[in-house]
């Protein structure tokens, strides 16, 4: 069959992995789709993802595209991977892209969603996507401050310190969403792309600003420091999951819709 | 301090347990809580169980009782062991019970809540919590063949095969609600006490009901039959859980509150 490029929609529970990319010695989710994809299509296969997602950062619908030419069908490919691939990481869906198309440089917005419980003790069943949080915050200032971020800005002051920052740190905010489920506060985040650990240091922020221990008016001045130190803390692995990534104008539509929140958000 | 009784209400995610009952060389829920609590109170600790809950299960409610004389307050005893204990056993509660109690003997009911999702392919989120189920079932006749397990009945057709049958296998089912949360579907039985996999077995067999593989009206033969192979498969262990053990007429009200279902069954 003719060499093709495949588009896969993956879902995993980060719990277990060092992150998507691939490390020497560590398991990450790249490089068990990787192996569970060479054994499977009976070829050697390299991925591309959309997003690199952090250690114990979760996916319901993260972007990655592989080649192959194997005669078994695209439709067929989420099975056939499947059954190679762990309980925790599943292949949703499989469609097939133009030979050019890469997931990273192809999307056009990332929809990700944190998410806190409210709870004295951590839930032994909830503990690996919620962050547990002691009391219920005030959402109204929440969602002023959250109001300042929406657009476009530089977004430095969130972005976890890195030997080699990105030659820019602007990024685009398209909404920030404050959804009340409770006990569960989630904060989804549709933006064009993300700075390292962006999100979780806007959820930490955030929630100090419910907590009352910052002003929503402080985060213009806070954006224009630029100063990692100035913004709050990273808000835990755990509570983060990279909902979809969008490669239309209709996928970011749809994405919108998902982030007004949904009855059970762990099947969104 | 005098010696005291203490009753803890327990959670815990049975994933990685061969069970609530103490083995050797295995880990196993009572194990754990015996370690932790030997640690925290500085002598040697017991524990009696209200439920031996298979491997894989789950708990929200589960009850147990120690003996001891630490200065430790009661009410502390949660903060203390949990510190002990790992990430997927909590103590909820602890609250001081006369010297005699005993939380198998003086349990006047229990409710479990079996609990199947909907789905083409397995969540990895919610793969511990419940069963997939590839298609929806048929919920009244499923509610019709429900009707005909409540009161006391023998159970013996879904007892587990075991060495030692206990000397009677009768038993009282309070209610037994089909709860509709799509895309899960939950059982939650109130019985009196249960056979080994007494539960799962009903669950299977309703499923069966359900996919029009039974009919409703077959279930008193099934009952007189006393043959454990004439009923259906036992349902995975991962979709059990005990949520509540009662000790009184009050609490047996409130868990018949609890299943009618709530909105987020994991936090019941």
């Amino acid at each position: 069959m003719a060499q093709r490029k495949v588009l896969l929609k993956v879902e995993y529970d980060g719990t277990s992995y060092h992150g998507w990319q691939s490390q020497p010695q560590v398991p990450t989710i790249e490089g068990s789709l990787r192996v569970a994809a060479t054994e499977a299509l009976g070829h050697p296969v390299s991925l591309a993802g959309a997003s690199r997602t952090d250690r114990g950062v979760h996916a319901r619908g993260q972007a990655a595209a592989i080649r192959t030419d194997s005669p078994i069908p695209t439709e067929r490919l989420p099975v056939v991977l499947n059954a190679h691939l762990p309980e925790d990481i599943r292949v949703r869906e499989a469609r097939e892209v133009a030979p050019d198309f890469h997931p990273r440089f192809d999307a056009v917005g990332k929809l990700y969603r944190y998410t806190y419980l409210e709870r004295e003790a951590q839930s032994v069943f909830l503990r690996r996507y919620a962050s547990t949080l002691p009391s219920w915050p005030e959402l109204e200032p929440m969602k002023q401050a959250a109001r300042h971020l929406l657009g476009e800005h530089d977004f430095r002051c969130f972005q976890a310190t890195t030997d080699q920052p990105p030659s820019s740190t602007v990024r685009r905010i398209f909404s920030l969403t404050v959804v009340e489920q409770k006990p569960f506060l989630h904060l989804y985040v549709l933006g064009s792309a993300f700075l390292f650990k962006m999100v979780r240091n806007i959820a930490g922020t955030l929630l100090e600003v419910g907590q009352r221990k910052r002003a929503p008016a402080s985060l213009p001045e806070l954006l224009a420091s630029r100063d990692r130190r100035r913004a709050g803390p990273t808000a835990q692995a755990s509570g983060l999951c990279l909902v979809r990534v969008c490669f239309s104008a209709e996928d970011l539509t749809r994405a919108a819709d998902v982030a007004q929140g949904t009855e059970c958000f762990v099947l969104d």
